[in-house]
């Protein structure tokens, strides 16, 4: 059923239906433009806490754009009429014990525990329609790939048993480019905001700018700089390398699709 | 007698009235910390109108702080408790014919004419204070030089008369600084705003980075990236190159010194 809808002509509510209904249960990009698209991280209590702390003194790669009210409650206000049940309005759920996956399911509501805390996190595709709308090329969407993404030097700032290192991604542009995307995304800090670094790779640790460690290579041309980004992989990497008890994530690229508009989220 | 006075404790209105007393007939680069230096540009009636839309055309190179009020005015309001003398507030004049240098005066009061109109333009020194509070390193300033500067082949829009290149100046910097550099200069853009390039010299048309056409070279130490900023200097060679038949600038780093506090020109 769902191939033979215009999928990008529904509304936010209207693809979390969808989702719930077992209707669509692939990634999410390119879905309800203009809207605020989520990474999910979900911990018990005690875990929760120390997450917490990481995002607030790791906020380019975990910002916070939600979280549940109450522990427990898997209600979460994602700027709709009423809070949505995160169990059900994802398409497709990671589930961790001790950093492994053990299971990989389209709703969690067998799984729930009253302990649990969610997470949403902000994610690149808010600072990419404000860069498109801009004029500025964006090479993994030319090119229809994912965006390359790549772990670096650079220490996280460690909480508890969370640490690890910051991953990045990465869009090659020109200078000019390049200068007028940090003024854009300094507009969105909740969204991992102004670029981390941009020329030299080796300068944050990259070996090899063309075998990204997540994602697809893209094409860097001549004259082109890469530009990198903190990215919402950070925090997977780190709970999952932290090998807690228990998590659930979202499925790679598998969102949650808020009814927040990614203008919303310009501080400017 | 100036010698023996602290300059960097005087204020604005104390410092232009030893400069209108002969007392002060050097650069001001250091004088009146905290406050707003503007290069002179003083042009005839007809080339005024000509001049006025090519800095409408070129804002990065030619923001306008102020102009006088009216036609042969030689009063300009810069902020203080009321308007100052252009002609004896400054500490030294280049009085142009055809463009050719042809006198370099401390007061401009016996060649001044009924036809001309004064322009106010923003410089550098009010951004590179706000990136020194921020605790970024100016190698220009570190090493007690002048800022390099390098002309482009980037063209100017041109109006009448008036054409020509960007001049640009330079100041090395890692990455990351480079990146907050842009978020804090895009903050003001009457002083020529955020950079217009960074990396590559070769790009914009600078052959040797060691070899500036104007100022000082700097040191560029490993992992610093050149990051070139729209300068000045381009309005004063936009009109000597236009060999207009009368012109009067400021002579290099004799500026204006304005009562408006730098942070008067943040736009956020």
């Amino acid at each position: 059923m769902a191939s033979s809808i215009n999928m990008d002509q529904l509304h936010p509510a209207q693809i979390r239906k969808m989702i719930r209904d077992g209707e669509w249960q692939t990634h999410t990009s390119g879905l309800a433009n203009g809207y605020v698209q989520c990474n999910l991280v979900i911990l018990p209590e005690s875990d929760a806490n120390f997450f917490l702390r990481f995002c607030q003194r790791n906020p380019k790669s975990c910002p916070i754009i939600a979280m549940s009210s109450e522990v427990g409650s898997p209600f979460v206000d994602v700027g709709g009429e009423e809070p949505i049940d995160i169990r059900t309005d994802l398409p497709m759920f990671k589930i961790f014990e001790k950093g492994v996956v053990v299971d990989e399911v389209p709703d969690i509501r067998s799984v729930w525990r009253d302990d649990l805390v969610v997470f949403l996190l902000g994610c690149s595709f808010s600072f990419e329609e404000a860069l498109l709308a801009d004029g500025i090329e964006i090479r993994n969407i030319t090119e229809q790939v994912n965006v390359p993404m790549y772990n670096t030097n650079i220490a996280n700032s460690a909480v508890g048993p969370l640490g690890g290192q910051l991953v990045v991604s990465m869009r090659p542009m020109l200078a000019a480019d390049a200068i007028r995307s940090v003024q854009i995304c300094s507009r969105f800090p909740s969204v991992h905001g102004a670029p981390v670094h941009f020329g030299d790779p080796s300068l944050i640790g990259i070996k090899d700018i063309g075998t990204p460690d997540y994602g697809d290579a893209v094409t860097i041309k001549k004259n082109e700089v890469p530009v990198f980004w903190a990215c919402g992989v950070t925090p997977q990497n780190v709970v999952r390398e932290a090998k807690l008890d228990f998590c659930i994530t979202h499925s790679p690229g598998c969102m949650l699709i808020t009814d927040i508009p990614n203008s919303k989220l310009s501080v400017l």
